[in-house]
């Protein structure tokens, strides 16, 4: 009986997965090749897909055999996969259920507004434009939370969102620890007025070659070009279709043509979670990544902690001479090793170096936060933003428009999406110290381009668990130990201390 | 009451026609871009969406608004649109609903399972392995028409999924008068035994200056690249994700490189017509396309008619000598139009020429209409094959790979699909003797590559009509005369009779 209810719940979840499936294929398409007439046309079939799959997901039926299964008693029985698949496909109805539609519309249509506004305010440095926008977004956002629910906090509900079953209680701790090293650490740096040269990063890369080398190090890095591509948008990102349909692009205009090396191989580090979920799963919440979080843990692993490395350019150093011929053979290895991890603080976001990042977040965790639980008017923000700017980095944004205005995010309604980011870094960190103690000689191995143990490591204790674990206690069992900033703090220091002295 | 009736229709015709689109895409991707592992979960994607098209044409809901508005007595009272909408979707519907879901499912399987065992069975040159395959085809569709309904003969059900309101009894006068001038045209052809060389067709053309040269004449016909695209895939074809999104693909496989640009156009005239339906009857048969037919007249008038001409050429060989320095200088203009208008009877239908190929496809229709009404075993086809292929051609198929096996549309269980071929050729001709008149200088203006007002015309005429009119009635309108034989044999014997003595 259970376990005939269990077959119809998976039956009605791979329904859903492939209808999701199609959605992401249809905006991989909009931002690689859709002609640009096909925008009102794709907006309504997208609209319709949203619409789909929300009936689906909140339909009776689902509670129904939700109902059943978890009332069964014997869910237990079913086994560990199944547990977790009922409890995620549970998360998904009760937050598409408990939420009206009407909510949900306006949520739409504001976000879709005010997204218009944010593009011409921040053009024009005004956030007194957006202000009302913006307030109108905090307010829906709260109606949303307070319709979901939520044990502790408002902002929970949000942030349960991207990091299922993280609490801002459990952050606010490790962020704050955090910035109490990092602040630190930022100033000694600035202090020390070690200028770094980076000017060869901007010299004249072919693009084709620059993009022929970043496609070598994606298949190095084991991502499965049978199973996936790699396009050029607008903006870099990876777009999963299904687990054997593994999306990722680079941009074709850098200011530094560098970066879009590594924004290659942040995306191949998403592209190989996706890969690396098993086919078995397919369409269940056991065959999908668990979190944003976890998945930002994967691509900055692999863009900083093993792409930012000595030894990965000891390794492709001597073939990006090679590929350039006359371009950079008056560079030494260790310049350009000092180039891409120039730490500099930046008003912006997404500029920022390892270091100066995760203080971008917490920023925007500590607002966004204070937003929603009333604590902070919008009106008060621009200069909530600029005094944390000026206390954690040191500068004060120009104008408004690289400052409270510089992320789509609030304007889209995401909150609670920004932790995710130093989470990742967090994950990340603890992950690389555990792979390092498993894998004594990792970095040799990275020397000589071979990643074939890295990733098998990887894919064995995140990849091919899905959404089995939480993403706390898949890292911890992955790692040993419960969270903390130590890892991070560590690599950071060791990685960015030394050379200004710290 | 019957107004509200009718806007509730429309709303449903536009949502199974924006899930048409997203299939659509999804298709045109799986030809382009698609990973090669990505076929599984693309499979079931499709399937998916066929499953949502079907139930939300076939539902209750529908069948219910539409006799609401039927049974009214004011349909008439709603202009002809609405009648044309009513008329199309009624159609629609029926021709869902009325097939039990089980013999749908069963031919879907077999069409699959037949698929794989006609691509075997045709590089072995092996009818014998396909043959009960192909009876079970047969049976299927049999079935698959009784339960549709016809008023005639079976056939005329099949027929109507590609040529709606077409009947075989229409078509059988109408190919007798084509073969009765066709066969001794091709014989006087093959008796002239003039060589015509087309070696200088088989030259070293550069693959992406040929593509270009294409992409510049695709421009010039008046292909909006801001609603369309062109790509490459194994076979050429047009899919219109939408009227503002019209993708053409070109082979990079020609044993014959300029093929490739005579595909490219064949295909803008599809493309064309896709972007001459109307935007404000976007999701409504109004705004669709009406039949293959007329799609295959837009395709090849703009090919044969207008791409194989004297006078586009003399527009186009001089650039073409340009776009490949060295290549061309030696050949005269006359040469290459006697050569892209070489007539040689092959056994193969897609390599034949503007005179061989209505023969071909009178020979399937002749045999596919047995077979479905009987007077043909599936068994004796390859010699009744074989037979009409000496009488109408002159020649034997050496084997069945090249002979009875040749095809991909019965394995899929097209039946009906082959006439459309010829019926577009014989609108092309109408139209294309209607415009001649209504623009004595279309030569002079081909001839200096302007097509303006030949696009305009045929915009006015037909493109614009989406399914208002039955593709008959829409050439009677468009050229003022019934559908008969003579415009297309004036034009072969005009074009193809002189040189060879005819």
């Amino acid at each position: 009986m259970v376990e005939k209810a269990y077959e119809k719940l998976l039956e009605r979840s791979r329904e859903i997965s492939a209808l999701e499936s199609v959605a992401r294929l249809l905006h991989w398409d909009q931002q690689t090749y859709m002609p640009e007439k096909g925008q009102e046309s794709r907006s309504q079939q997208r609209a319709l897909l949203a619409r789909l799959i929300h009936e689906r997901t909140a339909s009776p039926e689902l509670r129904r055999l939700l109902e059943e299964i978890e009332g069964s008693g014997r869910l237990e029985s079913l086994g560990p996969e199944a547990r977790a698949n009922v409890r995620e496909l549970r998360r998904e109805h009760d937050r598409q259920f408990k939420v009206p539609a009407a909510l949900v519309e306006e949520i739409e249509k504001t976000a879709a507004l005010s997204y218009r506004v944010w593009v011409e305010a921040k053009g024009n440095d005004d956030f007194d434009s957006f202000a009302p926008r913006l307030e109108e977004i905090v307010r829906l956002s709260k109606a949303w939370a307070d319709a979901v629910g939520y044990q502790h906090e408002r902002y929970d509900a949000l942030l349960d969102t991207y990091e299922p079953g993280m609490r801002a209680a459990e952050i606010e701790p490790l962020f704050e620890s955090l910035r109490s090293e990092l602040v630190p650490l930022v100033r000694r740096i600035v202090g020390a007025r070690c200028e770094v040269d980076t000017s060869m990063l901007r010299r004249k890369f072919d693009a084709a070659t620059l993009r022929r080398f970043g496609k070598g190090i994606a298949r190095d890095l084991g991502f499965d070009f049978k199973a996936g591509r790699l396009d050029a948008s607008a903006h870099p990102f990876c777009c999963g279709v299904s687990i054997t349909d593994v999306r990722i692009t680079t941009s074709a205009e850098w200011s530094n043509p560098i970066d879009a090396l590594f924004a290659v191989i942040h995306e191949v580090g998403h592209g190989l979670y996706h890969q690396g979920l098993l086919p078995r799963h397919r369409g269940t919440p056991m065959g999908s990544a668990v979190s944003l979080g976890v998945h930002e843990s994967q691509s900055r692993w692999w863009e900083n902690f093993i792409g930012r490395s000595r030894s990965f350019w000891e390794h492709y150093f001597p073939k990006l001479q090679e590929a350039f011929p006359g371009l950079m053979d008056d560079v030494a290895p260790d310049r350009f090793y000092g180039a891409i991890n120039a730490v500099r603080p930046s008003p912006i976001r997404v500029e920022a170096d390892e270091v100066t990042y995760n203080l971008h977040v917490l920023l925007r965790f500590e607002l966004e936060r204070d937003l929603l639980s009333d604590r902070l008017d919008v009106r008060d923000l621009p200069e909530a933003w600029n005094g944390k700017m000026e206390h954690y980095l040191g500068i004060r944004p120009a104008a408004s428009g690289e400052g409270v205005l510089q992320d789509v995010h609030w304007a889209h309604g995401m909150f609670g999406y920004f932790p995710t980011y130093t989470l990742g870094n967090l994950y990340a960190a603890q992950l690389d110290r555990r792979i390092r103690r498993e894998i004594p000689d990792l970095d040799a191995m990275v020397g000589r381009g071979e990643f074939h143990e890295l990733l098998a490591w990887i894919r064995e204790k995140i990849h091919r668990h899905g959404s089995r674990y939480r993403p706390a206690e898949l890292v911890r069992r992955a790692t040993g130990e419960a969270l903390s900033t130590t890892p991070l703090v560590d690599y950071l220091q060791g990685k960015f201390g030394p050379p200004y002295g710290g």
